[in-house]
């Protein structure tokens, strides 16, 4: 690294232009080399240099490569660099709460060095007693999301029988250990026998399946839950959804996390039975991570101390090298990660 | 009527077998003629036998026409009286509860005289002072489950903006009727003219629509609700609530109360939209009556003095004879009835 008033170079994941149709292509981003100073500039007040370390992975981040209408989500800017949560170390800082040095996660750039203005997104990290990369999954949005969701919409009880599906994913894989602390019956679904293995042997799930051996998923559910599933945690839409609805129990809790079948909006799968919310007093309910913030410091009391004893576990897929994560990224829609995807910019 | 030991002419309407393809039809019932004794068996202690006045034809009743594997609700049985919720007069009674000459409502058979015996659905009559009929509307099944809906699922607040469909039925009618009153922004949408003019100057809703007149119900929506829909009370299902999905707004939430548009198993709509939960943090949940029964007298307490003081108007479609009631509830399917439908088999 030069002084602090050199440039130096910044690689950089661009977004090229937005997805118009199918499913998002590692060639809708392209590698740039481009030139930064590592000092925040005198009139951005406020914001923060910090050097990239370990980038997320996220489902969620496809939507952002569409121009999306919404209000709530906006899409990446074409000819920029894609932005995602990330872990990474204060090089200069003009925020009263972020010094030199500090380690951080929250919403970062898909590239060597960041100038972060929006620092609400920023957590200090205080416990580097553990893998740092665990603050992009299991100690990050994907733990928090997984905490929030099971516990807030949930309502989750000892002996409830629960479903997991993408259960090897970044959330999934806390969701079932979260369930099965608390004394839950947890079955996990994924697609490959890698996955379904780790999800038995290493996260303890009673149960776990391949979805892509079964031709019948109604049936394959009736399997491991013969008298119903009391929650199911959904992170894939689709198929999976209908033939979950048809098993679940009176009074059944469906979070609704998110959707990676159905992140191609020309392949999408029209669910047939919703009238199953009715007659079996079905309550389904989407959520977002942003919208439980406030419970960081709880779910980090709760999880940290879990984590030290190995009573929860955490498995990365982890790429070195930021020239390989736009296929890291585009890996997550066919499920080629075993385990939350990181990549590695820089390890220290 | 004859002396109670006597037999008397008891004509009955039949399912003649279970609907396996498409809607139901008029032709899938038919007129009986039976003989029954106006007096409760000596074996069958605990059991009342009525006379049926007010019978409610309720969209429900379609799916126990057909041979569901449901444990929760189960089919007629064929070569039966169906039977449903109606307004009925005791003539004999061998239950504590129940004395000769009680007015009840409840679930009773679709014939001019019913012995029942599973008493834990009837409710006794106390107040008069109000149209029988309305036992089977306002202040029966329908009525009871809008209050549920509306104030257990729904999370209403003064201000909210409130969408229901085929708002002009039985429970639209009241949910719409509540929410104004709590002073919510209130739109309807119903399938003709004479039903919206009902939705705006009967039932005081701020807004109505037809729908059947709207080639791009998502325009439509977003024409009455340009800042989004906070509450959607779903009595109909398919496009109309993927149209709805997209006009939520943050924090949404729906009650499924019925999907009357997707009775018929083979012209089910696909639902596209359901990412929306997740993007909108929507909450979805289906309710049945039957678990809101133990409000029934919070209800009455509340409803009751409202009708009398004309603050909640009821509209009912009222057929006169027995011989009618199949026509009516197939009527239902098609949208033929303005307001509650009912069937007279006897005033008093």
């Amino acid at each position: 690294m030069g002084s602090s008033d050199e440039e130096v170079n910044n690689l950089q994941v661009i977004l090229k232009q937005y997805v118009t149709s199918g499913s998002p292509k590692e060639s809708d981003m392209q590698m740039q080399s481009s030139r930064i100073r590592l000092k925040v500039p005198d009139e951005l007040n406020g914001a923060v240099l910090v050097k990239n370390m370990y980038l997320s992975c996220d489902p969620y981040m496809g939507h952002r490569m569409r121009n999306l209408e919404d209000h709530y989500i906006h899409g990446f800017t074409p000819a920029s660099p894609i932005e995602g949560f990330g872990v990474a170390k204060v090089l200069d800082s003009t925020h009263p709460n972020f010094n030199k040095d500090d380690l951080v996660w929250g919403v970062t750039g898909w590239e060597e060095y960041s100038l972060i203005s929006d620092t609400a997104t920023l957590f200090k990290i205080q416990d580097t007693d553990v893998p740092l990369s665990y603050y992009t999954g299991i100690l990050g949005m994907p733990g928090m999301t997984a905490f929030a969701g099971f516990y807030e919409i949930c309502s989750p009880k000892k002996g409830d029988h629960v479903y997991v599906s993408a259960a090897s994913g970044a959330v999934g894989q806390a969701v079932g250990q979260f369930a099965k602390l608390l004394g839950c019956y947890v079955v996990g679904s994924a697609g490959s026998k890698t996955k379904v293995d780790l999800l038995k042997n290493t996260f303890g799930f009673d149960e776990a399946f391949n979805y892509k051996e079964e031709n019948d998923l109604v049936g394959a559910l009736k399997r491991f839950f013969p008298n119903g599933i009391d929650i199911y945690f959904e992170n894939v839409g689709g198929k999976m959804l209908d033939a979950v609805l048809l098993n679940m129990r009176q009074h059944g809790r469906i979070a609704v996390c998110g959707m990676i079948s159905q992140h191609n909006p020309e392949q999408r799968d029209g669910i047939q039975n919703l009238l199953c919310l009715i007659k079996k007093c079905i309550r389904m309910e989407g959520f977002l991570f942003s919208n439980y913030v406030h419970l960081y410091p709880k779910f980090m009391e709760t999880v940290l101390p879990l984590i030290k004893e190995g009573q929860i576990v955490c498995v990365e897929d982890v790429v070195e090298g930021l020239e390989h994560a736009p296929g890291a990224l585009i890996g997550l829609y066919s499920g080629q990660n075993v385990g939350k995807q990181v990549v590695v910019v820089s390890h220290e």
